[in-house]
């Protein structure tokens, strides 16, 4: 998606080799306008998916996904990170560890909002290792449904997140595709939309 | 907002006196189209305030608010809820009680992202005690900036937060406000769409 690479390059902060900022239009501060493109291009790839459902986890994926379940007509349920367990039989956990964070939370999801017969498109907003999406895919399985597609609007393709999620055999579409980070240096997949910041 | 009191009649849980449940549209699985609506009425009330730019706090106001600042062509910025307080110069912080979790928490707040100059809108999900809105409120202020308008989806009256907010002479425009709350029973500021739940 050439106007997010856009922003990225403009906008992202490379902190690391690894760690990319993007607080003026996604994490911190949104850019509605943005979120809504970015909703677009998730509902035109997911189209013909037979998606029923959109899921996230909370907190940043919940703007863009408003707007793709929105333009696909769906409703959406936000997963929610919990500090431990909660005995209750009408809910499925698993744990997940946030290597941003170095801890472990409990990614939770009622039954309620679940059936078996239902096809989930999960959206993030960071792919990296693959713990959280993979997280919220087990949590699909668990309830008996099926991982229709994986969409992620930004892809750290150096990590080993989508390795990982195509291991599974899930159809994953990321908006913008990072090959290299750096400081001062921000490289996407298709090269001829790679560039160099200032 | 008739549509909105209907849905919590229809689906929302009052577990308590004073907790309501609406995980089935707002907090858990969350109806994008109900979401617009949200913010086509708050934009309604708030178009001539002056805003300038849109605040909610992580994570239930993201969606609505997300819908309010597009349909007023306007940033938003999501205050992050930490657990510490962190040590830098271009960060502003306050502390916020959690009665819902018995704990407090740092509502933050990156100082690029506000200047004097700014009108902010505030949304949020819940009005109870007025916590979280008077948190933000103080971050807005700390800024130098004005608050122009506090936007609240479900508002429970018969707590202290509306009087709270009022007394620092802010305009507060809620979609639904709670008169009284008990099991099985919801009933609405409004007397003539007040009800009762089966």
């Amino acid at each position: 998606m050439k106007l997010l690479k856009q922003r990225i390059l403009q906008e992202g902060m490379a902190l690391s080799d690894t760690i990319l900022k993007v607080d003026s239009f996604l994490n911190h501060q949104v850019d509605p306008e943005l979120m809504d493109k970015m909703g677009q291009a998730f509902a035109d790839y997911f189209n013909n998916h037979g998606i029923t459902k959109v899921f996230t986890i909370e907190s940043s994926g919940i703007a863009p996904t408003v707007m793709t379940a929105i333009k696909m007509n769906l409703q959406m349920v936000i997963l929610k990170k919990q500090a431990s367990k909660i005995l209750k039989d009408d809910i499925l956990q698993t744990e997940v560890h946030s290597f941003t964070k170095g801890s472990d939370y409990q990614l939770t999801l009622s039954k309620d909002f679940i059936t078996k017969d239902d096809k989930i498109l999960i959206i993030d907003d960071f792919l990296a290792n693959g713990e959280a999406a993979l997280g919220a895919a087990r949590l699909v399985e668990m309830a008996g449904a099926t991982v229709a597609g994986i969409g992620i609007v930004i892809e750290k393709s150096f990590q080993p997140g989508r390795a990982a999620l195509e291991a599974k055999g899930y159809d994953i579409y990321s908006l913008a595709r990072i090959k290299k980070l750096g400081v001062n240096h921000i490289e996407f997949i298709e090269s001829n939309e790679s560039s160099q910041m200032n």
